[in-house]
């Protein structure tokens, strides 16, 4: 088995992300996880870009982390004085070496670039920097100049060369070549792929094939344009469908690691992202839920817990019988095979409609089909806001808690707010329910798109969620609010 | 240059992804559009899943396309029959092949499912339906079981074959080693790759190269799981990294294409998606920026005007003086270089703070900076919303347009909904702004949070982002809605 270093850069190529900008505390919170799980190196940033971002570079450095802290640097000496400072273990010096990049960009020659690289890795390696010199725009450059500006810069005490494929023009095959061209020299080789065409995990693979013993990634792909490749799917992918290769890399930890970075960066992902998308791992056609009921390898690549994942069933319009059980099971529901006939077929027309189902609605149809009158100890009779920008958003509810109206107001900073207010004043006599966290999925499409609200409550000692997805975010929030307590105080009875 | 078809499986695979449902009137409007860009085959569903899904294709093939209609059927006479009720043009046949499918999921034995597809193949040719016989998890499949089925499908009558990877378990290299293997059948070979380790598109244009002549896609890569190969990435990729090869597609329609998808099904695409991402021609960093203004090609590999798709620069702490005052110059804004260089650092200050700055707030930066008093086409007077569980979700508002009082209600399918509608009405005499997107990211912490509305509006041919952030998320979807509108409507009378 031969090791690949992984050279994690969601904190530099990623930042630069359109739109992302990470303060210390989230660089930090993000560079322990990398160290944690196994990251060989972390490129923390390029101090030049702002004060801040130097002050996070250096709190990084602070925390003595396992992985080498790498900084980023273009050939020039503010930037790798700018490193320096900061104490960094190594340098990600970066040589622009197309003609495209020399001329246009640099409006300089090959001459003056390379001489100007040679100084700066001179310069690196005497103020006791590790260096790894990585050729810019180098797929689309010529490569007698690169192995001359690597052979020079291994002689002068680079540590690691590598190529960068800027703007994601390779392919496998010309991955393949290209790299195998680079082979022989003797420090490590570094691959560097973006996704402009959705090819950068399998062009990085193609490198590592050829030769490459590092590659430079980002958590979830992020990065310039379309993103670098994705340290999970590369990873994941050496791991399940190669034999000859092993990282550092704790596999079981790479959902955890990501959802940690779309949170941060608020870079949230498609749910069809390969490895850690919200559907990865998710079944709602009878037949696929069918198979991986019988065996989950029908239609499953690798186990969902080997990235610390589970396996979820969807109801939908294309759900089968056997899956639309496993759901019902999974949500302790009680039924004959009638009553799933009767649930399948209701399901089906609301498909027809253009309707999702979710848990909350499936509880719902099948209440309804089992004629089962859930014993509700609180409910909402009526609900009644008033807001608006001169307005203090007001709520006012009546609910029935057993057998009994309370009829109660209450202000807040908005409409959601005045009306768990009022309801949680409502109940309060009965049951103290705490909100412990309060959550809505990123609403996306109209202002009529579902939003879905999903809560923490908690009572006594027990914490529970509750959901609930409408049109109405203020609706939904109470109906979820009110669900939960239900669920709570039936809980405590029932202790 | 070989031609290579194009068969779109959006509306079946791609259909089929957890959560999607689609009414018959987004099928319709789907396969109008697959069928204008030029995709060769549209499979259109699958008609026994449900009666609605069975009407959407029998709609489908009224429209008379120039593509060719495919259903979907299992090797059973029931799901050749409802393709066959659906006077189709083909049938794609579908065979488990593997033996952990034939023995897990079916319970059959070899011979058994080898003569239930052969059956199905002569009836279906019998009933005038071309034939594409594909085989299921294909590619772990005995090759020799599978070069027999093929092999006697052909003699019966069927038009084309397919292996599916149906995991997504391959990597380019088995792919082109398995294709390779049946390449030399004598009838159009089809690939179908799934995208669990972020190869499926690396793995179709692998096949291609080794001889299959069609490959099954969908629009932005949706389907079961980690999804299918992206029509547009397979597309672009053969048109711009490989000189061999072409197909009918008119690549300038598939950023709209991809869009109408990502509206009709509600999977939304991660930024850094490749090709139709919002990121994948934005460039925020001062290098990259500053390369682009240069020569595009510096850091992008094609002009995204072939794909019907704008530039964009973005602002953001990585930002350089040139991409800013590039951006200024986007807004329309006068500046000298005293006043660019304040704004310059403003934004670098907010970004070490973790904050985003987005057009809205440039304008806001520049403004102060510049001491510019904006005159607002439109002002909110008044804005009163009432809703609640047995009320109609109503908004009323009272709004300064050209010096004049404009008093206007609506209603809506929540608080939210009702006040943007009774905005739009007020305006809709004086401009007719389009809300093409309505965006709230996650909220999460407590019902106090600060919520964050971005929206893009549309008045002519120009479409901006808006946005605003505040505790109130009816209040902050109106301000950023008038924010956007005066923005448009300021930028039509400088037009």
């Amino acid at each position: 088995m031969k090791k690949i270093n992984v050279f994690d850069t969601t904190l530099r190529d990623g930042e630069q992300t359109p739109g992302i900008s990470l303060t210390l505390n989230e660089k930090l919170r993000i560079a322990n996880k990398l160290d944690e799980i196994g990251v060989n190196v972390i490129e923390a940033g390029s101090p030049i870009t702002s004060n801040g971002e130097k002050e996070a570079i250096k709190a990084i450095v602070k925390e003595g982390y396992n992985a080498e802290i790498a900084s980023f640097a273009r050939i020039v000496k503010e930037d790798v004085d700018a490193a320096i400072d900061c104490n960094v273990d190594s340098v990600h010096l970066v040589v622009p070496t197309s003609d495209l990049h020399i001329k246009e960009k640099l409006r300089k020659t090959r001459d003056e670039v390379f001489n100007q690289a040679m100084n700066m890795v001179e310069y690196s390696v005497d103020h006791g920097l590790k260096v790894e010199l990585s050729a810019e725009d180098g797929s689309r450059s010529d490569i007698s100049f690169l192995r001359k500006i690597f052979n020079e810069s291994i002689v002068i005490g680079a540590n690691r060369i590598c190529v960068c494929d800027t703007v994601g023009i390779l392919t496998p095959e010309k991955t393949y070549d290209f790299y195998s061209k680079l082979s022989d020299l003797i420090v490590p080789l570094s691959v560097h792929c973006h996704n402009d065409f959705g090819l950068a995990v399998a062009n990085t693979i193609s490198a590592i094939r050829s030769g490459a013993t590092q590659f430079h990634c980002t958590v979830n792909g992020i990065g310039e344009r379309a993103g670098n490749a994705s340290l999970e799917e590369t990873v994941v992918s050496l791991n399940a469908l190669y034999n000859d290769y092993t990282t550092d890399i704790q596999i079981n930890q790479l959902y955890d690691t990501s959802r940690l970075v779309a949170r941060l960066t608020g870079v949230y992902l498609q749910p069809n992202k390969a490895i850690v998308g919200e559907n990865a791992f998710a079944h709602e056609s009878g037949i696929h839920a069918d198979g991986v009921i019988k065996n989950s390898a029908t239609y499953e690549p690798i186990m969902p817990e080997i990235l610390g994942r589970k396996r979820k069933f969807i109801v939908g319009k294309h759900i089968g019988v056997k899956g639309l059980k496993q759901r019902l099971d999974d949500l302790n529901i009680k039924y004959n095979m009638n009553q799933v006939n009767e649930i399948f077929n209701k399901i089906k027309y609301l498909g027809d409609l253009g309707k999702l189902v979710s848990d909350v609605d499936l509880q719902a149809i099948a209440d309804e089909v089992l004629e089962f009158e859930q014993e509700k100890k609180i409910s909402l009779k009526e609900l009644s806001i008033v807001s608006g920008n001169k307005v203090i958003p007001t709520a006012s509810v009546k609910l029935k808690i057993n057998e009994e109206d309370i009829l109660i107001a209450d202000v807040g900073v908005g409409p959601v707010d005045a009306a768990i207010g009022a309801v949680k004043k409502g109940i309060s006599d009965f049951a103290d329910v705490e909100l412990v966290e309060y959550h809505v999925d990123a609403i996306t499409g109209g202002t009529d798109a579902l939003i879905d609200v999903v809560l923490k409550l908690k009572l006594d000692e027990e914490i529970i969620s509750a959901r609930s997805t409408q049109t109405d975010i203020i609706n939904a929030s109470v109906e979820a609010y009110l669900s939960g307590a239900n669920r709570l105080l039936e809980n405590r009875e029932n202790r």
